[in-house]
């Protein structure tokens, strides 16, 4: 009997995964990991160079990430196809040996394989090993603290409402916004209304070689969608 | 020349620290890390046997925790004069060779190591290594995952007020709590007005050998200040 072994990975700089993390890649006979159509994955990435000779790997391809809108019963429909179909073959594979699933960041923070673990939960063995996250990475990689004393601090996704992102900018200290891509005018105008605008800082790819940290004020063209933007509290400071 | 580094270890499970913390602590010359009187501190504990021979230890022992009132203003001048004197005792170690300073978890995230980072903005080179942190090892450790999807969450101290402990718990998708200790009274109050109480887990040391996880209304007694409480989220799930 196997398990199902899931690992955070960290924000993308390999030197940052756990000692945990990288004895399971460097002696796992099988491996799997979700990737776009044309794009290898940034967990894949990580882990370049690490795995054992002879691992098999299963790359699990999403078979839709933004050609639908989310809001499409379609949307839904072809993304639990994929999460029902990979959770029985994994399970399979883990009733003989272990499968390390690769997640970039933190598997429980917004990751996806907890489309795999709700489903997994009575067929195998699962275990998680947590990561450092992507916010993480991010907001290390602006040199300065994100929280302070007893600062409260939001993470929200910008696919929010524009009301809704600027009421919450309003009412926090310290601030984090995940899946900005297309939604940065709408995220730009709501941290405007909160009066945070001019406080943001947004980070592309933190920790890895393409890194960039730019005041949010000062961006003009478009950001990716794994871009963080950032606001640091201001707490206690003896 | 040298530099501070400071670095997380993570949540407390050694695993879990990272390839480059690892290296770090295990050929520094100097090492420094933050405890209370008559405690050795998470941070020393995490890395015991892993420094090298004839590494210099330099204790930084708080003056005051929990003696004296947080609004008091000689709190605020004890822990002043502290860290004062502990940047300028770094800094000159810096001039000539690295210091490594330890902290659990996350140091950005709420570390105490901050205090430091202010001070030798100008006075020496610092860098910082993030970690896995310490509310990371407490979700984990309670086989769900904390946010899915859109999910809001919320990061607060038990030491707010009741009344703002208690909208911010109505108010959000998925909640963590830290400092809790002698708030525990106040906070289930709180999560109680919310009706957040019933869906509320208490973590005690998080991936540590001691690790605790209950639901919050089953508690009887004290519980730690380092233990942290968590709302799962229930957000959009394929």
């Amino acid at each position: 009997m196997g398990k199902i072994i899931c690992t955070g990975l960290g924000p993308g700089d390999p030197d940052l995964m756990s000692l945990r993390a990288h004895r399971l890649i460097s002696t796992a006979r099988h491996v799997a990991y979700f990737h776009k159509v044309g794009h290898r994955g940034n967990a894949r990435t990580i882990v370049e160079g690490q795995l054992a000779a002879g691992v098999t790997e299963h790359a699990m391809q999403y078979p839709v990430t933004t050609e639908i809108p989310i809001t499409d019963p379609e949307y839904n429909r072809l993304l639990a196809d994929f999460y029902n179909s990979w959770a029985e073959t994994l399970g399979e594979i883990s009733q003989h040996e272990d499968v390390v699933v690769l997640c970039e960041g933190d598997p429980f923070l917004y990751g996806s394989f907890m489309h795999l673990h709700s489903r997994l939960q009575d067929v195998a063995e699962v275990e998680i090993v947590p990561g450092i996250s992507g916010m993480s990475g991010c907001w290390t990689a602006t040199g300065m603290p994100i929280t302070w004393g007893d600062d409260v601090l939001t993470v929200m996704m910008a696919t929010l409402s524009e009301d809704e992102l600027a009421t919450r900018a309003a009412n926090t200290d310290a601030l984090v916004v995940m899946k900005i891509g297309r939604n940065l005018p709408k995220l730009r105008r709501a941290l405007k209304r909160a009066g945070r605008l001019q406080d943001t800082w947004l980070v592309e790819r933190g920790t890895m070689p393409e890194q960039k940290v730019q005041k949010m004020d000062e961006i003009t063209g478009d950001v990716p969608y794994f871009s963080i933007a950032l606001v640091h509290g201001q707490g206690r400071r003896p």
